[in-house]
C-alpha cells in the first residue's frame, strides 16, 4: 500500500437464501449449478461431453477431487491442460469457476481395474474412501448461491447435451438417470448396450429382512450374486422403446450421474462412509435424504454411458 | 471492457489438502479458523467477547445464519452495524471475511424464552431445526483452506480470550469446554455459577438400554428429570479448584462452544436433524464423528458462560 492508502476492507457478504431458487426451469431462473467430479483418471471423452453441455456455462462451476499419488498427478496434469484452454479469456464457453482439490491420501486400491474394484470384498473400504472424497469435495465447494449439484463421475463419457435441463425439469430433490455401458456384443457381432450401475433401486422385503439380521457394521451391497436382495433394480427397468420421461421413486441411488437440489445437501445429506441403515456412499445418501424428508427418483429410460475398459 | 481488452479469465483454484495443517500450535502454523454462529438474537456481550479473542483476527473468518422473520431482522441489523465498524479498513483487528446467511424459514418456536425452549416436548422439533441451520451454515461456508471450525452460540457472552489456542492445544478432533451460567444466588446473596449445557456426557449402560428399547424415531434427551439416563454429565464433573487442563473422553457434546478439526466435517460429520442412534444435533454429531473415527473430548474445568435471561 502506498502512503495515505487504506487497505481494502475484507469481504462481508450477505445472502438471502430465499433468493436461491431451485425450479423446473433453471435456465430461465438463472440458477447456478455445481458439477462435482471425483477424478482418479482423466478421460478425454468425459471432458468433451462436459464441454458439450448446453446449460449456460457461466452458470456452471466445476469441482474436482483428485487422489494423491502417481495416477492422481497424471490426471491433474491432463485436467489442467484442458482447463487452460477452456478457461481462456477468449473462450465464450468457459465455466464460472473451477476448483481442484488434491487429497492427502492415496486411494485404498492401487490398481483400478474394473474387475478388482468390483470384487465384493474390496467394496466396503473402497466405497468408504469414495464417500470421504465426495464429502470433502462437497463441503468445501458448495456455496450459498448454488441451486443444484450435479455429481458426475470422470468416466461418464456420454450424456445428452441437455442433461442438466432434462433432469431439473422433473423438479425432484434427488434424481438419477440410468447408467449404461456400450460394448461389442460378440453374438450379435455389433455394438450393444448393457447396464452398468446397479446402485439405483427400489427396496424389497427380502433386502429389509437381510438388513434386519445383519450386525450393526455390515453393509448390504447391490449387484452381487452372493447376496440376492430381490430389490427392483432400475438397470433392469430400462426399455429402449419405452417412454423416456418415465419416472420411478427410488430407495437407493448411484452417483455416476446424479442431480441433487443444493438444499438437500445444505440440510445435511452427505455420503456416509459408515454403514447407515446398512447402506454406504450414494445408496446411504438416498436413505439420508429420505430421513431428511427428500425423496429420490430415477429415469429408467434416460441414459448416460460409462466408459468401457 | 475497452476495445482490444480481454475479459479476465474466471478463477481456477488448486488446493493441496496436505498443506492445510491442524496442529496444537495453530498460530505458529498460521492455521485458518472459521467461527460459525447460528444467531437468532444478537447480544452485545457476545460481540465484545468475540472481538477480544487473541487468535490473530486475519486468520479468523466468521459465518452467521439468522432466521427469517422479525426477530431475525432485528438481529441482522444489530450485527451489520457492529460489522461495519469492526471491518473498517482502518481497523487492524478486523476479521478475514464475514458471511451472513438469512434463512428462508422462521424458527419453529416464535417465542424463545428459556423455559419454553427447554420444554422436553419442544426439543425434537427445535433441535431438528437447529441441525438444519447449522448444516446450511457449515456446508456453505467451509472452504478448502479452513483448518478449524469453532461453533459459538450467539448467547455465549464470556470465554477466555485465548479460547481458540487453549482448545486447539489439545490437538483433538472435537473438543468442548464446560458451558456454565452466572446467576444471583439468593441463598448466598452473591453472584454464583451453575451448569448450563447438559449435552456433553459419557454414555451409560442405562442410556444404552433405554435406547435399545426405543422406537426407531425416538430420541434420548439429556438433562430432563423425566428420563434418568445415568450418563456422566460433564456439567457435574466441574471442580473450580481442579486442574483446568483435565480432559475427558466424551460420547455426546454440546454446541454452545465447540472446536472441531475441519477434516472431521470434511469427512462428512454434520448435525443430524433425524434420530441418529437416538441422538440428534450436536449429540448426534459426536456419534457421527465416532463412526468416522474421530473422538470427542471435554474440558470439565475450562469454562465458557451462557447469557442469563
Ligand atoms: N478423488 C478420488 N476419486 C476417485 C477415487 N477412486 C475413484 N475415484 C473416481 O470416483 C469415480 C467412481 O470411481 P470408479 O472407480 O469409476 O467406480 P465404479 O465405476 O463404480 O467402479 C470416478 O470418477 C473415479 O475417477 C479416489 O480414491 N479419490
Ligand atoms: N439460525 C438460527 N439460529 C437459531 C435458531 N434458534 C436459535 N438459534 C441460535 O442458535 C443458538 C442456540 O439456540 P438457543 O435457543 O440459545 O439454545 P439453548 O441455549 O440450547 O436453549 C443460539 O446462538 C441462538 O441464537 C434458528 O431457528 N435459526
Ligand atoms: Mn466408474
Ligand atoms: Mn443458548
Amino acid at each position: 500500500l502506498k502512503a495515505g492508502e487504506e487497505a481494502p476492507p475484507p469481504p462481508v457478504v450477505h445472502y438471502h437464501m430465499n433468493n436461491v431458487t431451485t425450479t423446473a426451469d433453471p435456465i430461465a431462473n438463472r440458477e447456478s449449478i455445481l458439477i462435482l467430479t471425483p477424478l482418479a483418471r482423466f478421460y478425454q471423452e468425459y471432458w468433451d461431453n462436459l464441454l458439450a453441455l448446453t446449460y449456460p456455462h457461466e452458470l456452471i462451476s466445476l469441482g474436482f477431487i483428485v487422489p494423491k499419488g502417481r495416477e492422481g498427478n497424471a490426471a491433474t496434469a491432463q485436467l489442467q491442460e484442458r482447463i487452460k484452454k477452456t478457461q481462456a479469456g477468449t473462450n465464450k464457453k468457459r465455466f464460472a469457476s473451477i476448483t481442484i482439490l488434491r487429497q492427502d491420501e492415496e486411494p485404498p486400491l492401487q490398481s483400478q481395474a474394473e474387475s478388482e474394484r468390483h470384487a465384493m470384498s474390496a467394496q466396503k473400504e473402497r466405497r468408504a474412501a469414495m464417500s470421504r472424497a465426495r464429502n470433502a469435495l462437497l463441503f468445501t465447494t458448495l456455496g450459498p448461491t448454488t441451486s443444484w449439484v450435479l455429481w458426475l463421475d470422470s468416466d461418464i463419457i456420454e450424456t445428452p447435451p441437455s442433461l442438466i435441463q432434462d433432469l431439473a425439469s422433473y423438479d425432484k430433490p434427488i434424481i438419477v438417470p440410468n447408467c449404461f455401458q456400450r460394448y461389442y456384443n460378440k453374438d450379435k457381432e455389433a455394438m450393444d448396450v448393457r447396464p452398468y450401475d446397479f446402485n439405483s433401486w427400489i427396496d424389497s422385503p427380502t433386502a429389509q429382512n437381510l438388513a434386519a439380521k445383519m450386525g450393526p457394521d455390515d453393509i448390504l451391497l447391490e449387484g452381487y450374486a452372493e447376496i440376492a436382495t430381490y430389490r427392483s433394480l432400475m438397470a433392469y427397468m430400462a426399455d429402449p422403446r419405452g417412454d423416456p420421461k418415465q419416472i420411478v421413486s427410488l430407495d437407493g441411488v448411484g452417483g455416476t450421474a446424479l442431480l441433487v437440489k443444493a438444499d438437500v445437501h445444505r440440510d445435511g445429506a452427505m455420503f456416509p462412509a459408515f454403514p447407515f441403515y446398512h447402506l454406504i456412499e450414494t445408496e446411504g445418501f438416498a436413505k439420508m435424504g429420505k430421513r431428511l424428508g427428500w425423496g429420490s427418483w430415477g429415469l429408467p429410460n434416460y441414459f448416460v454411458y460409462h466408459y468401457n475398459e
